[in-house]
Formats: C-alpha cells, structure tokens, sequence
C-alpha cells in the first residue's frame, strides 16, 4: 500500500553563529587580535551597514563562520539537483542498499504551474496551471506507475535479491530523507539558483519543487541572520 | 517500446598531463623556477621512485596538475551515488526537464551477484549469484515496472505536463549521459572508495555497477598514468 | 620597538555539534525520518562502536554536520602553510593592506628541535636540540633582522605609502590573526598530516611550529567530540 | 648579494579544452549521449550565443571541464592572496623547508601608483603616482631590509639551523616560484576578484601586484577560449 504526498519537509536540527559572527569575522581584517571582542548584538545598525558592505563588494569569506544543519524529507529527483551544490555542503542520505525505503511518493499540489507553455526551450521555462482535470490524470498516472513500482521492488526483495539492485526499479518521486548543513555563503550561493525571484539580479528558473525546499531553507535562515538575510535581498539576491 | 541493457559505457573525451607532469609539480618545492624544465618521459625509474614517495607519504598536490574527461552512460542510482564526489569532480548531465529521456533501462547480467546472504546489516554486504529462474524473475520484475513508468511519462508528456514533473514516474534505472572531469588525486580519491579490491589497505564495498564504471576508468587512468597508478596499487590503494 | 614571542595562541570562539551529530547524521542511512530522533548521549558505547566503525572504513560524511571555529594568532610561516588547507576550511585573517601590523614576531623556544641531521633531504627531515649559544646567536640574528625591518616598514607608512607595498620588507617571522572555521573531518584530515605521531598509520613530518598549532585545536577537539578523537587515535591518525 | 626585480612572471605550462569543450558539455543538458559528437571549432557564431547565454545565466558548470596549469613567479605577498582561492585551484610552490630560497626581491616599477590618497579607510583604496624621490626612498629602505634579511638568513643557514626556522627573518617581498592549475570557471572568479576594471558589475579594488599577475593569466585564458573569454567580459566580468 503507497503513501503520497505534496509536502517536502525542512526542519532546522542545529545551527550556530549568526549576524554578530559574520561583522566580528569581517572585522579580523582590520584589527586584529581585537577581533576577538565580538561586537555585541546590540549595535544593529552599524552591524548592518558592514554587513550589506560586505554583501555588495562580495566579501563573501565572513559569511563561512556560521553553520546550519536541515533534515529534508523529499523526493529523490529533488536530490538529483540539491547534490550537485558541491562546495560547503554536506550530505548524509537514507540509502536502499542498507534499508527498505519506505512507500511514500510525490505528487504535485494542484496549485503548482504544470503545464508547459512554450515546447523544449530551455533556460527560462513557464508553466501555467493545470485544469482540474489534467492535473488528476498526471495523479493517477504517476500514482499508478508508482503502485507497480513498489510492488514490483517488494517482489524483488522477496526474492532475496540485493535491496541495491531490487531499487532499480523505483522512480524519482519516491521520498528519501536526507541531512544537509552548509554555511550563509553555500547557502547565499543556493538560494540565489534554486528559488525564482524576480527582484533577483540574475533571476533563476529553478524546478518548483527544489524552490519549495529552498524557501523553507530561507525563512529558517532570515530567522537567525535577519540582517545577512535582508542584505542578500537589498543586493538582488548575489551570493557574496 | 523501452529498451533494456546491461552496459555502462565510459569513454575518455579528453585528457592531459601525465606521469611527467606529476614529477615535475613535485619538483617545484625543491628547484623553483627551474621546475619548469620538465623531467623528460625517459627517466622513468628516478621518477617511479619518486611517485611512490609522494603516494606513499600522501602528498596529494602534484597529482592535481593533470585531467581526465569521461563519457559516461550510466542509470540514474549510478549518478546518485557518483554525485556524491564533490572535490576535484565537475559534471554536466543529461536533464528530464530540458529534453525526453530515452527508454534505455538497466537490467544486471546473470553474472552480477545479487543474492543477500547477510540480511540487512550495512557495512560490508556480501552476494552470490542467483539462480537462472531468479535472475530472470528478476528482471521481468524489473522490466514490467520500466515498461509502465514510461508509459506513463509520455502520457504525462502528452497531456502537456512540464518535462520536468512528468518525469517523477521514471526509475532510478533509466539511462541517463554526464561528462565528469577530474584529476589524478580526486580520481584516486574515487577509485578507493568505489572499487572493491582485496588488496585495499582499506577495502571497499560498493555497489556493483558503479564498481564497474570505477574500473573502466581506472583502466583508462593507468594507460595515461602508468607510474602513478602503479604507486597507488603498491600503497594498498589509499589515494595521497 | 619590537616584541618578540614564542607563544603561538589558539582559542576556541565558538563550536557546535559533538559525537551524538556523528552518530544521528550516520544513521540517517539506515533510519530515514527517524534520523531526527538523536541517540542520547548516555548510549556512549553503542556510539563509539558505530563511530569507530565510520572511521575505520573511511566513512567520512557522517563528520561533517559539526563546525569548529578557532582564533589563531600565529606568525605568517605558519599561515602560510595552514592556508593550503583548502576543503573544509574557512579563513579571515588580519589583513597588512588596511592596517597597519603590529611588531609582534616570532622566536623559537630553546627546546625547540632545529639543529639540521641530515642535509637538504627532503620528506623525513630530523632534528636535534641546538647549544645554548647556537640559539642565542639564531634569536639575535633574527631579532636583528626584525628590527631593521619594522623600522623601514614605519619609514614606508610615513612617506605615505601604501600600506599594501609598505609592508613588503615585513618577515614571514611576523604575527598574524586568523579565523579557522572546520569542522571534525576536514580537522582530522588537519591533524595527520600537521601532527607528527610515531603511532601514525601514515607518520607526517611537519614544522614545528604548525604542529604546535594543530596539538592545541587537537586538544579542544578531543574535548567536543571525545569518542571521535578517540576513534581518530585508535586507527592510527586516518582521516576518515 | 641580493637581486631586485620589479617582474611578475607568468608562463602558461598546459592547457587543454576551449570554448568547443564549453559548448559540448552545455550541451549534454539537452542533447544526452550525442554530446560526444563535438561541435565544430567552426560554427562560431551559433557557440557565441549558446556561450553568452551560459555566463548570462551564471550556468558555470560547463565551464569547468578545461584545465589550465601555469607557472607563477611571484612574491610572496602575492601567493599570500592567490592561495585564499581554495575552489578549483591547485598549487604547488617551492619550499623553503626543503631548499635554500634564492635572494631576488621585488621593487616596484616608479609607475605603480603607491601614494595613499585616502588614510587606512578599507574597500576601495586609492593610490596616486609616487614622486621620484619618494620612490627610490622607498626602494632604498626595502632593499635595505632585503639585504640584512638574507644575510642573517644565510648566518642561520651557517649555523646548521632548520631552514624552515632560519627563514623566519625573509620578508614577504621575497620571490617564490608555484604551479597553479585551475578551470575557465575557477580562473573566472579569481580574475573577478584579482583585475581591476571599472566596466565590472561588481568593481574589484585589488593589490597592484596580484592583478598584474591575474592579467597575464587572463591574456592567456583569452587566447584559448575567445569566445568564453568575450562572453565573460560581455557580462560584467560577474563569473559564472
């Protein structure tokens, strides 16, 4: 029996530092062994015009001083983009050689733009809304396909096969759970691909789904950094 | 109509550098400018000595300066795992939200072994080969699944879905190109931990088929590094 | 006038994680969503078989969802090696182009090994204790020269010039401040090759003064993370 | 005896790849395994625009399967900068534990501007020409300081002391010869960074030094990748 859902769940499991790291980091430049002397949270408004200082000259080294740890719960074709964010990112993934996944597949909410407008040209796709009906075909497509998949996988492990090789067999939009920590900077530098703003300097037109978890990175991000977080706004959205 | 096969093709695209440019990057430390003059291809038992000085007492930098190019053909759980290789590894693969994927699926030759013998215990899976009736079970198991999910892609396709979301049906089985780049000392880094050798100071249990593509690499990596790849063998395979 | 130290000081500024994210992060493979619960720190001998299991076959992800960030206050020779520590490492370092650099430099203790054994041979160098008066005569060559240099580094300040070519006579002798941001397994990776230890696997021969440097971050590791350290130890100082 | 010079050399080693590289792997996204069929060097016009779009649309990945390998001989000031770009860069530099350092220093050309115009303020520092006499001052006190230096560092060298201790009096302004490997992608972003140039996006304010390096690198970068080369220029120097 499967399980679907629309949801991709971020969940913050730990981070560190925060606005007051990256100004006292910025600051060992210029003074030193002082630099130790953390400015205090409280002096907001200086903090903030070296932060944004930072953010528009793209000094972007006072920003790895801090570190945030997601567990994200979402399906593997979100994976196959999110792993190839290489540098100040770590990974630890469920994997179906050492366990049996579980039955739980995605399908879109019916507010998500689907249906293509403009053929195979790549660079800047656009989607529109589906009409209901269409949108419960691709359902029942997919949860179709999804059903035979998981039982053909399940024949497979009764066999005895290995769970590496029985797995071939199950599709993309199967849910994986994965830990990712990373830094303001690695995460400046993901957030600037993978979510779609049109204010951005250089607007990005990511996959929705990949924009769905990054948002959920973002609030968590603006949450502990407010000041970094309004600067990357200000600044069209650059990763320093 | 899907097709099926057992093949990962790999093909070197490009390389350059060599044993010589190892030798002459790690004779920068000691000769300075005059490191320029190359220590020519002949000299090949001074520099045999001194490559597997450098393996043996891990200084990986001068296996940096050279690089290898590859094609290579592979299913979607070969890239999920190869993808993890974050330094030294560039790619450029296929994309299912820019074109449509080919119906090209992997089914494992009689000869892989996939039979659990150890249960669910991670760490170091063992396998033996299946019987006929097994194996052949499994791949019509394998291949009734394929057969349906992509039924189902080009029917999402054909109601005008965006590629990038139809495709959520398709196994981690199907086909999919990537060029990788990457150097000597990241290549070694890769062949330590994805091909399993006895003779490993540190012996690794991968996955079958990305053991596979591991070694045609491998071979090709050694027809242009015969030194250096000696060095690491005669080091128990622990890349410097 | 200059002041001259043998001290190199490092400082813990702020840490996050411990062995429970090694263990929580490496059974996110086997466990999925359930990964979120974190085994207690009370289970620590269940923890350190599994972590020393991940150590010993090299499996390294696991310790990357930690984060170390020290203070440093080292002479630049020693920068300048640290800072080839490229994956894994982040640096913001007092800087000569917007400050002006303190006349704080380097001296070696009498205890410190420096008598050349063997020649220019690189990979293994040895070194003996120096007579009294050997190390009087080296701490007053340098001084001397440190003096000489400061003064024509002020000279250069007061005719106004810039302070990034200004600085061009100062010695590598000189301090410098820095932040290091690491985290477990880009630290470890740090400590094989920065630590001499016979008990080694892969003995390394670094320079004294770095190795000074890397025993005390070693020692505030060991302190966060004491399974891991211990594991690290146990398998002959292999960075997993 | 010391020697003085005022040359930044930089020799291109090897290079492999080009703006024909950069066009096929792009086109693996789309065209899958019949990207091995190269594009033609000749369908020039067609590459300009498929090249544009990629720096446009900051898609850098394709940009990284060239390789660059370049002999630096450089102060060490200078390396003291280019070894903080950690991504994509190799190095190996000459040691000054492991042989004895030659006695050539930097001066600066009389037309390297050097007046400071505007104090210790940071981000974007002015520099006016010196007038003559200050200039040879500031040469006679560098060299001044160079000359003592090497001279107490040839007494250390006498005495029988580590030559990685015996060093710590040279100054910065001291040659030192490196091997730098990087990609167009790699190279993109250090060149963003290290050349001045006021038709930038983002305007970068580097040391004098370091941008003539940078530029002597980008003038051979030019010549093997003219297309990505003008694409990169085209779009504000921003690095993909």
């Amino acid at each position: 029996m499967i399980k679907t859902t629309s949801e991709i769940a971020v969940r913050l499991i730990q981070s560190v530092g925060g606005d007051h790291m990256v100004v006292a980091a910025a600051k060992v430049s210029t003074s030193g062994e002082s630099a130790l002397q953390f400015s205090s949270p409280e002096s907001g408004e200086e903090n903030a015009g070296l932060i944004n200082y930072l953010v528009k000259m793209r000094h972007g080294t006072p920003f790895e001083h801090s570190s945030l740890t997601f567990f994200v719960h979402a399906p593997i074709f979100v994976w196959r983009e999110w792993h190839r964010h290489r540098i100040g990112f770590s990974y630890n993934e469920e994997s179906g050689r050492y366990k049996q996944l579980e039955p739980l597949f995605y399908l879109p909410p019916s507010n998500r733009p689907m249906m293509k407008v403009d053929g195979w040209k790549p660079g800047r796709p656009k989607f529109e809304l589906a009409k209901e009906d269409v949108w419960v075909s691709l359902c029942e497509n997919l949860a179709k396909s999804y059903k035979l998949s998981y039982e053909m996988y399940e024949a497979n492990l009764a066999l005895g096969i290995d769970p590496g090789l029985a797995r071939d067999c199950l599709p993309v939009g199967i849910y994986s759970a994965c830990w990712v920590t990373c830094n303001p900077r690695s995460l400046m530098s993901f957030l600037s691909l993978r979510v779609h703003d049109e204010r951005s300097q250089f607007v990005s037109y990511p996959l929705y789904e990949i924009d769905v978890a990054a948002r959920a990175c973002e609030s968590m991000f603006q949450a502990g950094w407010p000041i970094t977080h309004a600067a990357f706004v200000k600044n069209g959205r650059v990763a320093p």
